[in-house]
């Protein structure tokens, strides 16, 4: 009775629309379909005991009704259940939980897999990382919310007579903030011969790496002047919310202002065959869709909305298997703790005649030398480690260097070694520091720790203690928020890059 | 073996204790009663898989235990689930969300029925309104809590040897600013030979409105010196909460002393042969029933508290076929949005002959004109629509009258029509607006455009989008909040409104 | 199939690690054993049905997910369901109801077994009092734990080859503040031959009581001077996280500090062959156990917290009967509101001759003295009783004492008798007061009332109306908050003392 596909989800994280190719999307439309026609069918309870005493964990670190509903929705139809929270604070993050005890602890507790929604970027793949059990992200700061892109696709999909190869789309409302156009922008990249048209005032546009990366992929992209124009061209009107919270320097009115050329309203819509789509919850103050409009027959964002359980229900469904189940370890893989942020630097091999080695080490035998620091950061960087209180000696200077940020600070002192989050601590107060371990008077070893750029990166909080990893695709990125990486630290040479990119895991 | 009654209930909303009548209570007992014969016997699970599968949506946008608890008993206990919130800090009501759009949202989430609790007045009948299922007020503003009047006639109806008819009732504490006096009384009104004897403070008292619609129905009210009078007269005292929240300009203290006398204290109780009975919560600070009443005979609340279970299990029951299902439908039926709130005028044929009209229409060929507006607000009226930033004329002007309050504003421009919204918004900003529909330089229509006259009405709140509609039971009432209407606008006369009465659905 | 044991823990209230005997450990041992064999086995769901429609009460008046969670997983993974609140925004309790109104809405409601965490010492064993079904205390202020210590004697267990006798382990973090140190120690002296060793700064030091309450059951207690010396002695090191939210007078700097040489770090533990335990959550910002510790073998705080469900599911599973179900019965036993706190003194036969008596008789013929007030509280007392407002008479008095703390004040008054409330009130005022009631212008009865010492004991809290309740165990204590009665009145006489703990219940 059930139909059996070749699995690609089976214990799957799901953490970016990056990780899934078009046949990946095909399977997952296909058992969504599946969802969608048992439920309008005399069968909806078919699969209403599949996933029976299977337990969804709904970590919700940002407040949320829309993802978590839906999850819930598609975990009880399926019949298993669900517990977690929703903003945090009732739970002891406030008690400065880590998110990987946290994680731990819904895996000692036997949930079957974990949504999770966090402000910080990265923060999920590092979730993913840690836990026994799959994950799905369900929004990591400004990064992905990769499911909601599932369900936009699948609904254009189903409405476009079942195929996204040749379909053409129109966007509209705020493509700069948001991270759903993103998403789903890419997710249809993976098809053939579609186009995307677009209009929008200026402060909402495209952003410019997006719509690069698009044309890369071979879609065609064309901003047009009005959504009258856009409308014209396409089957379906993808409209976004403005993202007040996270628009900086404009009045509400202004929003409001900015936004009025570009509402949906029903005399936009006067000769529109096609689908009004949108990722919801619409802003009722500012009505980017208008009221008039619900009303309509081009309203397409309630079968959207509905679309979100049957792609949710049929990912869960996928993601686990009729039998087994995994049990808690207990323990941690080492593995995930091996960070591989350090270039590493050649030493002279008599230390003590290094030029600059020199110079450093005097007054040394074992300890390290942290050089090439921010001015004056190293005092700073003495009381973070806490030096004096440690019994360790600590000579800080600073050298004037010839110009424009040339100045620059060192710290020479016995302690043994540096741990990541001190070097850590180090880098957030100065940036990539050079690290010379010394040993019987001499250089021992040589590194630059590297650090991701992006601020609200979560391999940047000191306390939650994630490793600092990079993989290359081409260019050298983040391993958990995936932004390229720029080095702080001018020093770093081209050559010296290429060989650490050389020596990274490949991705992409 | 499940006794099959005629079932008035199926699909029905529960909104207002005034949408029912005295043999709808008479078959909610009858299946509460059930319930309860049930719970006390061996066979309590009988009903435990009566609504397996179904999924009850709790919307409770204020705080509540004791009305969400009770729900998520009943609905566990008759086998099905829940899901939803408890105040609004970790949805995306933040983001503004419509009610509309979250209630359509939880509709696609295959939920079965709806309770719901807002904080303005008529909210939950315009939930109803969009629904694709059976909504149940929770609360709405100051208005209603129909389950609690239920349960407490229920609690009463069983108490009494199963009848109402005859039945006499005290009551006290806080009868102005509560609800469940007001609506527990006007169901008691269904009945025979139904008497009300009260005592409490000035402060509290009975509100006159309340007191002439009980007598008008046929209820003896009245009012008597002490709680000892009160008690000796009923079988029953129902005690209320001062309810402290909605009590502003008096203390603590003072609102301590005024209910001093009125306390239910042993002492008072001592001849009392009947059952104290109280909504709940009790004011531990205030403590309007004593202490030591808990420990008495004649305590009657913790079982009215029990009733609450099985009369809202009972509702459920009643609601949900035991076959069938509503499939969501991803649209909204236009006829909702469809308001009725507008009194159109006589348009004299030449309109330019119109002697007002003449002077209006100079200067317009197509466009609108409001008239009557309060002095001095058409400036703000048109940066609200935003005129000029729209590229529309824009004339206005204070003409001084004759006599205080008679000063007027009026406002020209060529922007072809208004929308609810807009018409909404001049309203709030100016009272009810004369809108005069210019086409060819001549009035081609006009008419005054009503507002609820209830500030905490939901069709003020203009995000929220809720058309004005307004029916007849004798006044003309706001069809959500169902206050009657009071025309803001004097210049309404007794003939039109008299017509316009006429044209309304008629109600009660 | 189910094994059945002799069951110590039907219907039995979990209150305090101190109700429990060594036989009780060894059998929630047995069965949170069973549990988690099951779980390791191919059968994991055998008990799944085990307390199928049973429904756990979670009542967190304070914010908790990892004891929420682990109850929640228990009795999902038995059958059962829960509901009920974390954190008291969003429910009744803002409108001043009572512990007691709480826990018996949640009786009305069916629920088989309550879960209670609240701010005051003593708060559960109340609900337990009042609570037509067992309540299991979450943690109740600053008191107890219970859970969590049996799971941690859990651990030790299991880790121990399935024994305590013997067993030496190491306490370290902080000592001082937390509530798990104190109540795992108890449990662990129940065993024989049980040795503690324990290193920490002299901040987060072992509280004297608790060392000497150990030594005196035989617990072998010995403090040494690094976490070194400690782990070279034992198997177990037993971590904690310094209660930053209990600490007053300390930066988060200098709580750091304190910390540093007690660490749980890699380095520490090269010779260290045992189990890292700690009750978690785990400060990420202190890191009082390193990250690195995670990743090594000697981590055991995952399995831990593992244990913590098997234990949880195992109370259930044992508190609960297969057949049977408390009905809820609308009542209160009168017996858990009769106070035993007030030590009556002997009236001379002639009320009127009694020297002291005489002055303080005169002017009344029937009512009350309140005699050895605090200098200059008769008039507060008189304004928190209303005498005035309630038309009684009202004479005060301040006495000049012949020495320091020699002056009191006496209050007369025509009211007759005070409730608890009102004796609570004026205690808390003035202290412990001597009531001589008057009647017939002589003195018919004198008493002292008595008020626990606690300052956040739930007895203290006026709006609850917890009775005023002691026991004996070797010393006079509070009822509910179990703490050591202290005389607030100097002029309660040993013998006074004595005669009234010999009228006391006994109890330990």
């Amino acid at each position: 009775m059930l139909i059996l596909m070749e699995n690609r989800f089976i214990d799957r994280d799901v953490i970016s629309i990056n990780d899934f190719n078009r046949d990946d999307f095909l399977a997952l439309f296909k058992c969504a379909e599946m969802m969608r026609d048992h439920e309008k069918s005399e069968n909806r309870h078919l699969f209403s005991g599949r996933l029976k005493r299977r337990r969804l964990a709904e970590l919700f670190y940002e407040p949320s009704t829309r993802t978590r509903t839906s999850f819930n929705t598609a975990i009880t139809e399926l019949g298993g259940c669900s517990d977690g929270f929703s903003g945090i604070e009732g739970t002891s993050v406030v008690k400065q939980e880590s998110i990987r005890d946290t994680i731990l602890m819904y895996n000692a507790n036997h949930f079957d897999v974990l949504v999770m929604r966090h402000p910080l970027d990265g923060s999920v793949q590092w979730a993913a990382d840690v836990s026994d059990v799959p994950v799905i992200n369900g929004g990591d700061g400004m990064n992905e919310h990769p499911t909601q892109a599932m369900l936009d696709a699948f609904t254009l999909h189903i409405l476009n007579d079942n195929r996204l190869d040749g379909i053409r789309v129109g966007l509209g409302g705020d493509l700069m903030h948001g991270r759903t156009i993103r998403s789903l922008s890419q997710a249809l990249a993976l098809f053939d011969n579609v186009s995307i048209f677009w209009a929008a005032d200026d402060f909402f546009k495209m952003p410019g790496d997006l719509e690069r990366l698009l044309i890369n992929r071979g879609v065609k992209v064309e901003r047009l002047d009005t959504p009258e124009d856009v409308l014209e061209n396409c089957g379906f009107y993808y409209m976004t919310r403005p993202q007040t919270e996270r628009i900086v320097g404009k009045s509400a009115q202004e929003v409001r202002e900015l936004l009025q050329r570009y509402r949906i309203t029903p005399e936009r819509l006067e000769r529109f065959k096609g689908k009004i789509l949108h990722p919801l919850p619409i802003n009722s103050q500012l009505a980017e869709i208008d009221n008039l409009v619900y009303y309509m027959g081009c309203q397409g964002f309630l079968e959207q909305a509905e679309n979100g359980i049957f792609v949710r229900k049929a990912l869960l469904y996928l993601m686990m298997p009729e039998e087994g189940y995994t049990l808690f370890r207990g323990v941690l893989n080492p593995e995930i703790n091996r960070s591989n942020n350090r270039i590493f630097r050649e030493v002279n091999e008599g230390g003590r005649k290094d030029g600059n080695g020199e110079k450093i080490v005097r007054n040394i035998e074992d300890g390290l030398v942290l050089d090439h620091l921010k001015p004056a950061s190293a005092e700073e960087i003495a009381r973070e480690l806490m030096l004096v209180e440690g019994g360790y000696s600590c000579i800080t200077a600073s050298v004037a260097g010839g110009g424009e940020g040339k100045a620059k600070s060192f710290l020479k002192t016995n302690l043994h070694g540096l741990s990541e989050r001190e070097l850590k601590r180090i880098a957030l107060i100065s940036g990539e520091p050079t690290v010379n371990l010394i040993r019987n008077g001499g250089v021992a070893e040589k590194f630059v720790y590297l650090l991701c750029g992006n601020d609200n990166c979560v391999t940047r909080v000191v306390k939650e203690d994630v490793p600092g990893k990079f993989y290359y695709d081409g260019e050298i990125r983040c391993g958990y928020c995936r932004r390229p990486y720029a080095p702080e630290n001018r020093k770093i040479s081209g050559g010296e890059l290429n060989r650490y990119a050389g020596s990274l895991p490949r991705r992409g």
